[in-house]
């Protein structure tokens, strides 16, 4: 088994990451870190456990530890929760330490040696992981994008063989993107907010990122643009994207590459049966209905219509944020990046 | 005073046009029309008020008639809020015995002699009434769009100098769209639904012939595509619109646009003070929030972005359906087409 | 392998039971019956499912039968997730032809020789039976009792001990209760509905018949009053209930009576390893935290205060419907009734 | 004009007193006041309106002061919509410069010489008063009950004359009640909360003082007893209550007592037509629907059972706050308190 860690094990991010490591196969839960006023404490009588599937109880017992590179030392990987600001420098004190850093921030997402991947779409690019030990670095550190940039990186992944030249994308994100306490109630119920903080530049740069080409050195960003409309909706969990994409094809061929896209690797454990499902049913997806397909880790895509337009969606806080990392973290395993 | 009827008066449109209309200074509620089995009961006891504005008690006396045309022939002018397929047939009658039809429906709307109006865009297309009296029709036909058709449009009006030729949008549109028993509960709560019936399809042809050439006998589609994605989220009332619109100027310029528009007449009483309104604020327009200006009857803009990008927004059941109509009327009247 | 079948098996409760059976250890889904126009098709082509957990794919090529008790006489046992008019006839027919019926519907619960069953608190009234066989019935009719009632039933049992003569209870009912197209969005949105046709009637008298005795021929109903005001609150699952019950016993008795409470059986395949969960956190049970505890069949109670005072909830159309149906055939089958 | 002052002018309450005093025909806006960093600012600049009614545009001018005492000294009355903790101390002081202080705050609530006052119920007791007066203090302070308490003791006001002795109440009260930021989206949303903080132990003790009888120089309690059951649901605005009352009458006379009652004064500004309307419709009243009677400030009331049961609601920051601290202010200057 490998010791993993989680750094910000409270929040709403870190709860997820709870909820999809407890019962790893390959994963032992070591380390759970958060505030400096929890350390010592047991995780049961800290967390204040806000999501709607059962609190793990195995996971109970763990004493929490700072959020100090210090505390995860003795892990093999340590998932970040963190934000941002936080986890600058903390990721990067970790990678030092010899350990490897699965990251959800957006702090090293563009750093030139650090890959930021999904691993369904850009496997290859784990091989910065050598171009981080050559400049020196004993671990390292791997991102996964931003929620809403995987629900249409993935989507758009199965159109990559026709090219495409230009993105347009309105998305309608959960409440839970923001965390637990990021939302005021009287701020989103009967309500959109046309607003989502750094999201539209994320989802501008990101997918070039993830979809450009490694060679060995370094990527080369994707030579497409994303111009994105980004709106919080009165939805739990679940982003969903209106897509607009410049292919030039037949429906039908897009629709078969939908229908007929497959991950290119099997077998990791949170990997789902299907990385992108095609829905002909002309409502669909929605997210109260289809977020938790592929328990959270298959995005949806459905709607497909001639401009090219199509609907794509997925769980924002699983396929989009814990379980893209922890997805990450299997297949650097299986690629012997340990 | 002039005698105006309502056809459909107990729905979510039919409503909004009798609060609309209880107190308004030139025209006097005459007639309202219902089902068979409301017909010959005091509208108050046979309506099931469910707006969150008082219920005019000035109106309950009033007697609820059929919905045939013989029920409002005395009308001087009679709103619609008929559904398409039954609304065919009645306003054609109606027209016949020589009453003005200013109808919400979507039965007529692209008829080659009927105008299809929004009195601040295409106000000269009223021009087809004499067409429709020409070819011996006593009275006549006017429609006003459907909801997210107005909303664009309007927002776009103030960017016509510039030309364009391509315009995308996603729209969130409200619950009260689809009348007071069109979305079930279980359907759209924590839920976003990517298909609205037909909404796409008006989307693409509405503003065309309202932003079309009028030419004395028939209007010329405007040059330009629409491509919409159109959604429903829970929300109660106001439809908020992500669009993109293919202008090459700087936003400099798109803003003073949208800041210097003003409708190109004034006094009508359903008019507000202004029918765009621009927001520089991050966030807004937000339906909660702005939904109800000028008395439901302003379209908000906001977060304009380079792409061009921007956010609009209206109440759908007032700027987009009821009070559309009315402000048709109230036009009509001052043109002296009655 | 028990053959069992479900009458109405496309609606909400419908479909609660075939997720609940798909995969069931002792019986096999063998006959799903819908209306007229589904019949004869797949029930995956005609069934509309909208839960918010995967459908169960084992069950889509099963041919839809007509609701007719013809259709089902091949059954060891038929659920009924019938409405009331429709279940009174077809329930009778079912069980004259000697299959038993376990019926959510409410037309036969209050006949005499009918069991009201809540499987924890009364398995002794399934000597009705007998009752039932006796005059005649080739097989028999086993109601469970409204949703509200159940929570409130299994919440009361552990305390029955103590004694009670008048229970008051105020209810915040999901939307879900009302079938899936029940409750209109315009109705319930930001709003709190204070009525629910013949509910507070039925929790008047339904916990009575359950906690009543049963002498071998007939039951006495129990000695207490519930005066019960009834309201639907925007919530999707889960009933919530503030309590109050005169009993005059120190709170920490109540606390222990709660905390102590078992099933008085063990080993039924739906039953959860808590029937009742008692909670010290003040802020607890919530609907969204708590609806799915022991897959959706404890009743979690907390909140206790003098008066004496608890909060209550639990799934309603889990525990407070199909799952209770379930239990009670489970019950049904290991007392050997089949 | 009066000089009137606001204490805390940017929250949910304090926007609530700048809407309802921004065109007051008695009461001149004169001085806001907010925290620090506001301080010196235009409060058109510093405020972020999040009604869903228009910024008053009059108001948008005057400078925010800080939140002492001697910013609003030059006030004839000042409102207080500060948070408990800071209302104390200020609010004495505030008093003590000779200013009448009307406090929606719970600072004072239960001092034997504050009144806490329903314009409605008790303005007897603004003699308190005089009493504060006697013992040096040169202005007062005047206290409005907590906003459930007031929803229910002006419901049971026009039942006083038949007596009662005890009283049990399940409140589902809006999010708005816990201020803009009180309630997390994540915590309410598909939810009910069955706990608000000192809420019922405020409904156990206010609505006694209100209705307890005052000799001219203190307030005896009333003798009965309220049990409350406290629990936030997902609603904007209008708080809802199941109500029980140990009444035993016939349900006529106590229909005829809440359709026969009238307030003890008229004139008012801020006074609705009706302080308590009564419906006889089944499904009424309903915080979407009526919360906004009166301009706010009526309590509706309907369902009414035999129990005595019946369900109750206003709207809770208008006639539960800065609606109810105004009618005191006018009822004060009615009386020649000033």
């Amino acid at each position: 088994m490998i010791n993993v860690g989680i750094l910000g094990a409270t929040g709403a991010v870190g709860q997820r990451f709870v909820q999809l490591l407890a019962d790893h196969p390959w994963f032992r839960l070591h380390t759970l870190t958060a505030s400096e006023r929890s350390a010592g404490k047991r995780y049961a009588d800290v967390v204040n456990w806000r999501l709607d599937v059962p609190f793990p109880e195995s996971v109970g017992d763990l004493t929490v530890s700072p959020t100090t590179a210090e505390a995860v030392k003795d892990c093999d990987i340590v998932f970040s929760a963190l934000p941002a600001d936080v986890a600058q420098g903390i990721e990067e004190d970790v990678a030092a330490n010899g350990v490897g850093v699965c990251s959800n921030a957006s702090s090293h997402r563009m750093d030139p040696d650090v890959p930021l991947v999904i691993a369904e779409v850009n496997p290859d690019h784990l091989g910065l992981i050598d171009v981080q030990h050559d400049r020196g670095r004993d671990g390292f550190i791997v991102t996964n994008p931003n929620c809403s940039t995987i629900m249409l990186t993935l989507a758009l992944e199965p159109l990559r063989t026709f090219g495409f030249s230009s993105v347009q994308v309105a998305t309608m994100q959960a409440i839970s993107g923001a965390g637990f306490n990021g939302v005021a109630a009287m701020d989103i119920y009967d309500n959109v907010v046309p607003f989502i903080r750094s999201e539209e530049e994320k989802m501008a740069t990101e997918p070039r990122k993830i979809m450009g080409s490694f060679d060995g050195s370094g990527v080369e960003m994707a030579p497409f643009s994303v111009s994105a409309c980004c709106n919080r909706v009165p939805v739990i969990d679940g982003h969903t994207l209106s897509v607009w994409v410049d292919i030039d094809r037949p429906l039908d061929e897009v629709r078969k590459a939908f229908l007929e896209y497959a991950a290119p690797f099997s077998g990791l454990p949170t990997q789902p049966a299907k990385s992108v499902e095609y829905f002909d049913q002309p409502d669909r997806p929605q997210p109260r209905l289809d977020r938790n397909r592929g328990r959270g880790m298959t995005v949806s895509v459905g709607r497909l219509r001639e401009g090219v337009r199509f609907t794509a969606l997925g769980h924002n806080t699983i396929r989009g944020a814990a379980g893209a990392s922890v997805l990450n973290a299997e297949l650097i395993y299986m690629k012997k990046y340990l």
